[in-house]
């Protein structure tokens, strides 16, 4: 395999060394690492249509590799193969800021990306907790703190060049905002965490960097108030560009880390984007409905400097619970649920990790109705891995039994396989299907996202 | 079959007269009459099912008929086979104003669905010419005035029902507003004008109605600066609620039928949606735009009467080229393309409409890069049919080349199955292969937006 590989891309793009193996054998999940047999870095779609095309031939496992920072799993090489690295395919194809428009290849991180266009007045919104590819934000339908405002991946999406498993190269979508034309297969791809076949370009939407940003954040002596005031912003119909939850114990944490004193209390943080007296007014109407709840406070900023100190206590939390040992990862759940049962899944969230007598915090994106629960493990004791996948599964349980979902933007991956029949029915068939019509030799990432087929095909 | 429907749905739910198979061998395109040999009316989806297994197993062509105001031949029945009509299944089957979440059958209509909701503050944002059913808007990914600031179909869809060719009933997506699980497969159906299953419940998001609204309308004199200035008002980021464009052949085809006098020049017409101040802002900003775009005028209103007012050479403009003969059909372009082209390609259709010396308008959804062209034609004539797939042929040729679509939002059905392979190039045959997959017997539709397979399968 090393050698064939090294005759087709050159020996520059294959590596078997130790320290590569290890690189692309995990990523920040709790699942234990598997080491590729090789990893290949192509630095054009032609590098990756051969590799595909390869590993066709010689029915061997592909599993494309962003930035590693996935939380599920996705990118380990649970059945060895070709680990596809994307750090030589890191290019802006091409930018136009007059249609608001960029083409990157994949190993592009969102923050190089951000660089790139804020320059002409326009940034990219989709911003997960680390600086991720954006192959891998595609691959996982990532989303962020500003989907709220912005939507996810697959809302920015509009052309997606894809290889299939049968080294076959497709565009899926085109450059117009809308279309009705053929079947629309670009959502089918993002979110497939490289199940499907592998991307090799990734033209996204772009969104004006806003006149003006007023940020907020104000404080509650409950979780269940705090829930209540941002459904009723909502309701509003007051466009926040940004709604995040921060529980007591999450705030106390950063308390810890970085010597501040913010009120230890279940907060929430806003941001309102738009022109100056129109985030005043949105402002007002949810300072407003805050106090209406029950807030303790409300602090407001426009100045960048001040935003971002306001904001600290949301931005540093990560940092925070991880700052504290090393050895020890970050875990927890990421369900998604209806606005009206938010305030339920949170608190029954917040009662569960206290019952387990694990500390930990609630955070996350309500404006959505996803939150996180979040607490320190090591990954080396499978008592707490297990602890944690047992909370997990009560939160999840309660979550699908009001409609909602497993994961809200993390992905599948390995560690949510287990929920897939529940949260989709009769629909994984068809799911199962479609990946058995697209790759029939099981190259593309095996082992990720769907369970094992149990039924007839169609 | 016809006795073999009654006995499994009852004689109530099954036609053949006269009248039903008239009214549902035709829609509002040019494509010919062909009647189907049975129309069926489910009150539920279990009728659905029932329906659906039997015309599996007999090998019997299914078309899912909505309002019949498709324009291009979706519902057709080519190759004859059941109709199915959803005039029946017209319920709201829940409504969440908590959620912002309604769940309806397919053959609630837009206007019934926005009178339902719009008394809890709430409404349906996509709004396609016709009062267009749920499930038509669905099939076709409708999307209509609104689109630049709320989306289309495809974006207000959380989860879909939809029976299989086989039979099988499934749920894609969630209650989650967002969701990395699985396989995506709303986007999929979306747009699938009724060649991969039927739907029976669609549950869609809805919007807060905007707290305050202002209207405004702006006239040019010559057609390139009109759309400069949309291009310059989508550049600054001003979060347009609508934004349309009007030739001065339109306005002039409204001022003959209205008996009004708006001055008969390229007009955008704009909607403000937001909070009292903020949208004040906005308009001033998009005025300095216009005018320095080369604006003639600028009128702006806030009262509601006042607005539609404002906006009634837009709201009148297909009753403006219809009226003058109820013999003619309206036909014309749906091309969208990336805005930095929207002038060249607007200026070419205005040209060549000219050239074939045809009354044609020029208007459109200028905030997406989509535009019409709108001309009266005898269906009945061959010749004007031809000269308007010419006509088509050439703005859809130049659109491509720009990476646009040939259908932004009205769906391929017959008429532009003939533009399938040059806009999705090796995509199609991807979707060919689905479309294989999920039904082999090819019952569902047939004849609809893919053109003949002529590969081989992957």
């Amino acid at each position: 395999m090393y050698k064939q590989l090294i005759q087709l891309l050159g020996e520059d793009k294959v590596s078997k060394s130790e320290t590569q193996l290890f690189h692309h054998s995990k990523d920040e999940s709790y699942h234990p690492a598997v080491e590729p047999d090789v990893v290949v870095f192509p630095s054009c779609k032609e590098d990756v249509v051969a590799i595909v095309q390869f590993a066709n031939q010689q029915t061997i496992p592909i599993i494309p590799f962003g930035a590693g920072s996935g939380l599920e799993g996705q990118a380990i090489p649970v059945k060895k193969g070709i680990s596809i690295s994307f750090q030589n395919m890191n290019q802006i194809v091409s930018f136009q800021p007059d249609d608001m428009l960029v083409t990157v290849q994949p190993g592009v991180t969102r923050l190089q990306l951000n660089e790139a266009v804020n320059r002409k007045g326009l940034f990219f919104p989709v911003d997960p907790g680390a600086d991720a590819t954006i192959g891998g934000m595609a691959a996982t339908n990532a989303s962020g703190t500003a989907a709220v405002r912005y939507g996810t991946m697959r809302d920015q999406v509009l052309q997606l060049e894809v290889v299939l498993p049968n080294g076959k190269i497709i565009q899926a979508g085109s450059l117009a905002k809308k279309s009705s034309s053929g079947y629309h297969l670009n959502g089918l791809f993002i979110g497939s965490e490289g199940t499907l076949g592998v991307f090799t370009e990734i033209t996204l939407k772009l969104q004006g960097i806003p006149e003006a940003v007023l940020a907020a954040r104000c404080s509650f002596s409950n979780i269940e108030a705090s829930v209540k005031a941002a459904q009723a912003v909502l309701h509003a119909g007051i466009p926040v560009g940004r709604m995040e939850l921060v529980d007591d114990v999450s705030i106390r944490k950063v308390n810890e880390y970085s010597g501040t004193s913010y009120p230890e209390q279940p907060s929430l943080f806003f941001e309102f984007h738009g022109n100056e007296s129109g985030i005043k007014e949105d402002a007002a109407l949810a300072e407003m409905i805050a106090r209406e709840a029950g807030s303790i406070d409300w602090l407001a900023e426009t100045d960048s400097k001040a935003r971002a100190t306001l904001w600290k206590a949301r931005h540093e939390l990560a940092y925070a619970f991880r700052h504290q040992n090393p050895k020890l990862k970050a875990g927890g759940t990421d369900v998604c649920v209806p606005i009206s049962k938010l305030g339920e899944v949170v608190s029954y969230a917040r009662n569960i990790i206290d019952q387990y007598g694990i500390e930990g915090g609630v955070l996350g994106h309500i404006g959505d109705g996803n939150f996180h629960t979040i607490y320190m493990y090591d990954p080396d004791n499978p008592d707490e891995i297990r602890t944690m996948n047992e909370i997990d599964g009560h939160i999840v349980k309660l979550a699908l039994s009001y409609g909602g979902t497993c994961t809200g933007e993390h992905g599948v991956g390995l560690g949510k396989i287990k929920y897939q029949q529940a949260e989709h029915g009769a629909s994984l068939e068809l799911m199962q299907d479609i990946k058995q019509l697209i790759d029939p030799k099981q190259i593309m990432n095996p082992g990720k996202v769907l369970p094992r087929v149990t039924h007839n095909t169609l």
